[in-house]
């Protein structure tokens, strides 16, 4: 199929964008130059479709097919016709960004596979009866400030401008000034997506090993676990390393270290996860016992409870080591994410749809998670990940995997847009 | 006295330059603008006594005080007037590089102490048989090339240039580069200080609490523990932090965060010292499991059999905790210093001279150890650190302390250079 060999040309033209010559892995943090990259070629790939163009002032993007593309593109009685003409409808996407030194699919697939789905449709001489969207959402990852989902956080008014105005990221910069140095508006000129979207769905490569134990190219999400963030902040005194006597030290990396091992044990006890994977350390020198270990828990279980158990838990027995050493500590939880369950229906009828998938959870978070909390009908689709392995440059779909999604995507807005 | 007011001035001069308006600490990194700044003024002071200051390609500096300084400073036959006359003689001083965020006086005391020490001399009408320097030598913390006392390493031959020039700092900078842009030649015009410096004596605040317990202003210098820097690569599986399942992870912060509580232990039941102060994580990502985890260990012992010992038990359980993890480590010597005995007969000769003060060892290492090793006779005096803390802003000498050291600075140099 001609769809097949325009998906590969696609695919192939953001795979160096952004990309780690020495690891391999990709650095497409919001509001840098891969990612800006990836947001004007998005823009040039959907207008090269006739489809219009709409953005916000964070950057989020939808592309609009639309059989009432031609009044809109037609009215040239003012600017943001879109918006004027009211467009709302089916939505798919995903995001441009990646985590630091992350894989090529993460994101990615969903943006590239909903162009080609639309050109699928195309080919199947499809007219759906009410828009079709592609979008994509911004920080998704949360790599650069911090909040996860934040593009379609602020579009739901899950988090408000007053909030994310003071988010900075590692280098102190304030989300405003870097929206202005990307040359964006920022939240003043903020989507309401829940105006937009009556229906989302994400396709999303798979995170975890499922669908490679069930052998199936393509699953259908039913829910996503809560996930929370939490900053660990302990402090000690600084001292020398050499002439220091053990018993007089005040080491916070003793009790970072006691917490990142207890977390993993707690976590593995409880059947549920979580990590350390992010360290600050001040001063960080080899002949300096620091003054400050900072460590981040991302801490996910299958219900509420047993996460609020679990990081209750870990942060008893920090707190009771950095006791022990002398030091002092403060957790902040950056952000919790409750549990999300996709719509039962939606779910069991694009199962259906698509050659009864397995129906799956994840323990990812994603913008359909934060769509379906503001109460917009959503569903994913999640695509086979060979190595099982996510967040790395080793993550790995098939090619004949990835078509098998852009297949049941098409099956998917064909049926929600028929 | 009027040399007590000029200390005092020196002092006041030193204070604001590369200070952390924050932490209050100091970050005076090697051919960074601050420690350049400070070199400067040293020279200033210097010519400002009419002492003849000498540099190298690397920036280490001496200024003689000397009965052939006119000779040499009439002699308008050709540039290095010193080095023609082949000065050598009686060398004070110490280094003007800091940790990252260390405190004021680990270093700076013992140049301005040298500064003074000469004032103070003058004062007293001495007039000395041999010529008396003030020394400065560069990157004695190992802040930014990892090699601690490289200035002094290099005047000696204790490191040749051309181990030196592969070094490299934290953003990749090679050494050859950072002097250049410093305005240096490197190490082809490099010392050999073993010429010039018959006998040294380096004035350092105390960075235990030995003086502080003993209640002496002034110590005298017997040993300084053997010391090594080795750093520990981990590497492990980078991977998705929320899909992962506990069982599937190879997750290289178990393997560190062990291995630095593994370290503590060791030195406590060994009555040594161990710490992992340093870390680097990649990707470093809240919600990624990371690759790589790298911990410096900075080990020192009171006897260079227990150093291996201890070092040996840390790493094999480190390797142990690895296997465990599914993680790999690679452990790298980065350097290791010998046990340094200062002469026995010089130290007990000017524990007299400075009124019987107590001989004391040291786990810190420092330039005068370097020098000790390359076979020159040399002494080191303490100044009381009042917190009994170091590498930290909260290292603290009394002035009348301050002023008891340049006292017995001037005592030695008087012994020695009558």
């Amino acid at each position: 199929m001609a769809v097949d060999r325009d998906f590969e040309q696609l695919w192939a033209d953001l795979e160096p964008v952004g990309r780690s010559s020495s690891s391999g892995g990709y650095f497409r943090q919001p509001w840098t130059t891969p990612e800006s990259e990836l947001r004007a070629w998005f823009v040039e790939q959907a207008e090269a479709r006739g489809l219009v163009v709409e953005s916000d002032g964070l950057g989020n993007v939808i592309a609009w097919w639309s059989p009432i593309v031609r009044d809109v593109l037609q009215d040239k009685s003012g600017t943001e016709p879109a918006k004027r003409h009211g467009l709302s409808g089916v939505v798919t996407g995903s995001h441009l960004d990646s985590v630091l030194d992350g894989g090529a699919y993460d994101g990615p697939l969903g943006v590239v596979s909903g162009l080609a789905a639309v050109d699928r449709l195309r080919e199947r001489g499809f007219t759906p009866s009410r828009p079709i969207g592609v979008s994509v959402f911004v920080e998704e990852e949360g790599s650069r400030f911090g909040l996860a989902c934040l593009g379609s956080r602020l579009a739901t008014g899950a988090t408000t401008w007053e909030q994310a105005r003071e988010l900075r990221d590692r280098d102190g910069v304030f989300l405003p000034d870097a929206l202005e140095r990307a040359g964006l508006a920022g939240g003043q000129d903020q989507w309401n997506v829940r105006e937009r979207v009556d229906c989302f769905v994400e396709l999303h490569v798979e995170q975890g090993r499922d669908l490679v134990d069930r052998g199936a190219a393509v699953g259908v999400g039913s829910a996503i676990w809560p996930h929370g963030r939490y900053r660990f902040d302990f402090t000690g005194q600084a001292n020398h390393a050499g002439t220091t006597r053990m018993e007089d030290r005040h080491d916070p990396m003793l009790s970072y270290a006691m917490t990142a091992l207890a977390a993993n044990k707690q976590a593995r006890l409880a059947g549920q996860r979580a990590t350390f994977g992010r360290i600050e350390v001040a001063p960080n020198g080899t002949n300096a016992i620091p003054s400050t270990v900072t460590g981040w828990l991302d801490a996910r279980c299958e219900s509420e409870e047993a996460l609020a158990t679990m990081v209750a838990e870990i942060e008893r027995l920090a707190q009771e080591r950095s006791g022990r050493d002398g030091t002092s500590l403060t957790v902040t939880a950056e952000s919790v994410s409750p549990a999300v369950h996709f719509d039962d229906a939606l779910a069991a009828r694009l199962s259906k749809v698509v050659g009864d998938a397995p129906v799956i959870p994840t323990g990812a978070g994603h913008d359909a998670g934060i769509l379906a909390t503001a109460g917009i009908p959503t569903a994913m689709l999640f695509v086979r990940n060979r190595t099982g392995i996510s967040h790395s440059p080793e993550e790995h779909a098939d090619m004949a995997d990835c078509l098998a999604g852009v297949e049941a995507l098409a099956d998917t807005l064909e049926e929600l847009a028929r």
